[in-house]
């Protein structure tokens, strides 16, 4: 296997790894166990109301518990979940379900929204992609004055919600938590796009490589963005779903007006699903068209042979035949000994023979479209 | 790949782009962001009521106000979507949520119909093929006393609505704004079934090729025939769930007459999707078939290949032994040295004996009906 | 391609065109179209109550209107779309919709039964089937004391229910409107089974000929039997949903005594769809059976191709090296000038070493199972 | 085709006959037509209750009306369906709907359990399996005070049952019709569990002949078996669905504790089920390996030709170069015809280099593990 | 077939048998049969308060009288089903209904939870997995101050409750029965992550190999990972529907705050459900990849033949044409009996003649890619 494939084979082993081992069974359920390599917390805090915004970076909790009763919302941006004690502090501070913080250390977890007694908790996953699909687990609480999300790194993913938090005046910031809990959400699921786009992108690269490109490389990132798809689907395939009950059966803490905005976000989820139909669809028209090629390349490496074949055997026979050594004397009176032999233009007759066979073979051939035909379409496309 | 394989896989990249990028993530939503190669709109006012009518080119928005108030519907035909503050503009006048007109700008859409607070809105595409499926996306809004339809290019689409409101005492003259967005989507509807006949023709014509073609363009063909029909399949199913749904749960503008028409219209794309079942399983039919004739074209050659191999091996061979040297004079007395090479007929003995064999071989190749029972075939086949 | 397998396609091509181009796009809805070739009208009425029966062949409009008086029902039996005008005449006469009238004349419709305000309205396919499968529209109006039956061409589907109209005292005489309704649909649905019997017997005939014909003939007709099966269920689907409707939530008509009667058609149908899914499995698995014959095809013909050349390359490859012509008189002492050439039993050691060789490529190749085990195989056979 | 498969295609046709003719079209509803082959019916009686039981075997109708007065359940056994009269008046005796009885007559029916107003009707089909796959129809009416069983065929089905009826005391003897009738449901079902441990032995002696054995017979058994699969998924489903019907809105003769009774045959039926999925999915596992065999088989094959080839051409060329008739006089003085020849050890020296050539290619093969290999993984595995 | 092979066959029949057999057809419902190999019975009882806790090794049913009167909870924890008496005398005990025992005896059941009137009924199965994937059976009984949990073979899955219990004043001892169940049911559910973990390693395993290794043994591998994958599914499946509907209507012994711990139950099902299908999918690519690397293996076979057919014909055929044995003495002076045999660099000319056309061949194969380029690519790939 070349060095690319292993390493396919390796990244989705990492992935499935990922995805498989990180619930460690045989523990006491509401146990906060982060993972090994997580990143140790680092706390942003966007207070603001209509009028004031205060942003305060490397924050503590002290902090998220004064800002807290002078701004409508406060909402904490975590980033890294290395540290156990801090996350069972700010639960404690913000009143959140012991069972929510452990969904939000495990990784990964199933996309959903949950709606706990004093807050609402929904948690997905935010794609990047650059040859390699990696997801990145993202948690939301919303409750009473405030919003916490929980990334696993640093991203640019929030951003463009702290650039529309800036302006004063602007929907965002004189709407309260549910509307901020939308934006967030929106931002997540805006962050699908361009993974996608890229995506297509491959698509459209192995499109042109299969036909004339058998290497394993070729089959292994073929089967690599196949499972990139399935991968994506299967987080926004419960995101779509826990989406669509928030909508038919709203928490109250959700106004009206931002519920048309989280059907909108729907839409989008919807969008995606089709999308990533349309590229599984892809996928395995790309994998029917590698075998097709396989068979068609073979095909042509048989007739190379067959032609081959088929042409030199007979003439090989001939000059075999002329090669026995009949000389019987007797016979050579009555002309039985081989008489081409002593023919005058035996030799030249012998080529023409061949000449003859050969031609007759090249002719078979040509009429069943074996050879020359591929010249011969060419020339018509280029009259067309 | 040949120029025209190319050009599908580049079309089919384009397409996707179109089916995917358009989404600007990062942007306040809300905010209307036209496609980069819009046209500029231009708009057509169709006011009339019962007994009058009246027609405006190149209408401006001024004039909409101005028609409203004197006749019961206006009808107003917008192409082209290359100005985002004509279209805020209109939205205001006509009292249309920000988010549909956002939805309108955001190309392409999944066919959705939505019930806003004051007005219906229905979007979905407009099929056009000619060698490639091309979709056009079209907004329909409907409010009181107000149709706008909003396509991306001028087409022929609407052209028998506008024919037959001319007809004065006509159904849709005298009937009111939800029986002309009824017209209007039944229009659309309707420009689906020629694009049917089209890929029919394409599957037809496939069909007769594949058995005896496999070419590059050929496969590239299916793969793009199978692909345009997934898309339309994509477009269909939302649009009739859609129109499902209004029938079921039908808002209060639509009357009961309107009704039963839109019932119609849900026939008919179900009747769409019927035919795109059969295209997709003609598809299916059409690559399994393609892959058993390369089969059965590799089966022809290696029998060829066999048929010459089996039949000049024995033969070279037969040569081969009248070609050795073996002449050593003690053993001639006894007849052990090659004595075939000394009888009277030896040269004719050996061309027998390689008659003999080879007629041995195609006895065996006919009676296993590797050859002749083609001609057999065609002659029973003429005697029927 | 053969005759047949072009006529196959073209019939396929034809059908398709049946099942997609008949609804004229950009007409006005409402408006009756008969299909371009169909036949001029025949009525035939049968008007009965318990004691009398009255039939009229080439009745005319004015008969009906006159025996509806009389007679508590009145079945008119119309064979032929091709006049638009009496289609509208009738229409009018009998209350019925114009959009019922409409899908009547629409061929073809997807099966449907449809509760209009005055009538009842059923539309279906009557299928026959010898060689090609052909599908012909019905539809089936009820009203208050008549059922008007129309289709496109003359058969014997009706036959049976006009018999059982001449048993005086039978329970379809003295049932009413809706038994006879039943009946008619119930004979629609028994033209399935001896379809279906047929499609049986085609299987079977293909079952026998998979394994030993590879022709294109046999791969067309498997292609044919397969769409015919899916073009039966597209026809029975929605039937069997309209049935499972009508029963759920039957309109006034229909006498709960009937009901029980549609549930036993309903029945008909899902045993129907039953011996579709078989015959759609089969299908399946012809075709797979068809590419593993052509595999084992394949593999027979390498065989043989390997037998040959593996026995006769060696062969061929002693009498080359006794063909040479080392001569050196010098090394002729030693030995070395090909010392065999001189032996006295060279020729027959040669032959010997020949026939050894063959002799073990013959046991190498038996051992594998390649040759002689297919006799074996079928002596054991013999002997059980 | 061997003599098997042929049986087994014949067999298959023979089934589908089965599950398609028997529905005679174009018959008055509610007629009793007997299937054509059906045996006379016998009937067996057992009345009992509590505390006394009485058999009468070859009992006539007369005797039925006679004991049901007497005892508070008496159960009816009959066995063949060859007399309709004997059919319709063992119905007007016990008040059984028409169409039940015309259903219980028309085989083979889907399974289902139907509540008419005077007694529930039950159908379904009781497997054997000897090779090939049988399905019996049975059909159960119970009513007030009676349970009538009736089979094609004698079997020792309903065995059980009588034997628990002989047991004074038993629950089934001091139970009702209803659990009379759970009993009689239970042994049907209990019926197909030998049959699909036979088909498991099938699949495995499928499963360790698939890969050395490509004989038709193993693909037709492998069809067979799949088609068996098939058929007993179609009896169950439905029976599956019926008593789950059943369970939901139970008719008033069934007891809340009979009901946990039929609790545990659905239960069963869905083990059922199970294993008919597994068994599909073993088919098609078997399906698939045997089509890697094949393409295994063929590359092996392949492989010996090209070794033997590849091997024995370039051997067969030094040959035939030193076969060459150089001989120009004047050339030989400056050693251009062929000086090898008159080498003091020309012949070794060709025969070296022959072996030197075919080493070479052994090499070759063996580096790329094409020979050899096979015996080293066999002394590995030895190893293990 | 490999040892291995034959192992894994043997071992899914063993699978398979286990799955079928153990339903005893034509016994009394309610007759405890216990599986031929069960071991005999161990009970284990721990006891416990809030403050208190008792464990009891080997202990009778006498104890567990007494115990119950003082232990809020009492934890049977019975291994081995080989004593129908003592299940007997246990149900009667503990008044559990006979149906439940009759299941738990019946090995291998369905995943259910069902309600019996006086106590709750689950089962489920707990796998684990050294190379060959074991399902254990293991049954719980919940009711009024008890749990009783039998399984079939003493396991370390219950280890980690057992331990929780030992902490004075932890959520387990201070809760009730319910919270009991959850932590049992919750316990087996665990123990499917390291078997999945080890089912994935296996999956990567088979991914390293597959490209490289087309042995029987591989097929095998693959065909047996697909089949656990398969049994996994089967048993999660219906346990995550069970406690699906235990959360939609809970019975009244679970209280609302173990309901939440259920619903974390449910997750994880869901989640290995999750898994399960990812590596579906990653089996069936397995599959395809396995059989793209026989085509392409055998393609690469095919490419040798043909090149060392094609170089080494038209040189064999060169050589023949020089070995012919024209001589004619007439026609030399003409120069027409094979001149080249007298020329005098004749032989050099003849080995030139050889080498172009072979260097002809070789560039020809060059350009198409099928020599020397892996090579190349290969230096490609290192300079990246």
């Amino acid at each position: 296997m070349s060095k690319k494939g292993k390493n396919g084979s390796r990244r989705r082993a990492q992935q499935r790894r990922r995805f498989d081992q990180t619930i460690h069974p045989h523990t006491r359920p509401g146990t906060i166990i982060v993972p090994p390599e997580a990143l140790p917390p680092l706390l942003q805090i966007t207070a603001y109301g209509p009028e004031q915004i205060v942003e305060k970076r490397n924050a503590t909790v002290a902090q998220i518990v004064e800002l807290r009763g002078k701004y409508p919302v406060v909402w904490i941006d975590a980033i890294g979940l290395g540290d156990a004690a801090l996350i069972e502090q700010l639960g404690k501070t913000l009143g959140l379900h012991h069972l929510s913080l452990e969904d939000m250390a495990t990784v990964p977890q199933r996309s959903k929204v949950e709606d706990f007694p004093h807050h609402l908790f929904a948690v997905t996953q935010i794609p990047t992609y650059n040859g390699d699909l990696c997801l990145e687990q993202v948690s939301l609480f919303a409750g009473k004055g405030f919003v916490l999300s929980w990334r696993e790194h640093a991203g640019h993913c929030f951003d463009i919600v702290r650039k529309r938090l800036q302006v004063t005046g602007g929907t965002t910031r004189s709407a309260g938590v549910d509307y901020l809990l939308y934006a967030l959400i929106d931002a997540v699921i805006d962050s699908y796009f361009p993974v996608l786009e890229q995506l297509g992108e491959v698509f459209d690269e192995l499109d042109d490589r299969v036909e004339a490109d058998s290497s394993p490389e070729c089959i292994a990132q073929m089967r690599d963005i196949r499972h990139d798809v399935r991968q994506l689907r299967r987080v926004i395939w419960p995101l779509r779903d826990a989406i669509d009950d928030l909508i038919r059966s709203p928490p109250e803490q959700i106004t009206q007006e931002t519920l048309i905005h989280f059907r909108d976000c729907h839409d989008h989820t919807v969008q995606i699903m089709d999308t990533l139909e349309n590229y599984r669809d892809a996928g395995s028209d790309l994998r029917d068209y590698y075998a097709t090629a396989i068979s068609n390349r073979m095909n042509e490496t048989i007739k190379v042979l067959t032609i081959i074949s088929t042409i030199f055997m007979p003439l090989s026979f001939i000059a075999g035949v002329y090669g026995m050594n009949f000389e019987a004397a007797e016979s050579a009176e009555w002309g039985w000994d081989m008489p081409e032999l002593r023919w005058k233009y035996g030799y030249p007759f012998a080529l023409g023979l061949m000449a003859l066979v050969a031609a007759g073979q090249l002719w078979f051939f040509r009429r069943r479209g074996w050879i020359g035909k591929g010249k011969q379409r060419e020339r018509e496309a280029k009259e067309k």
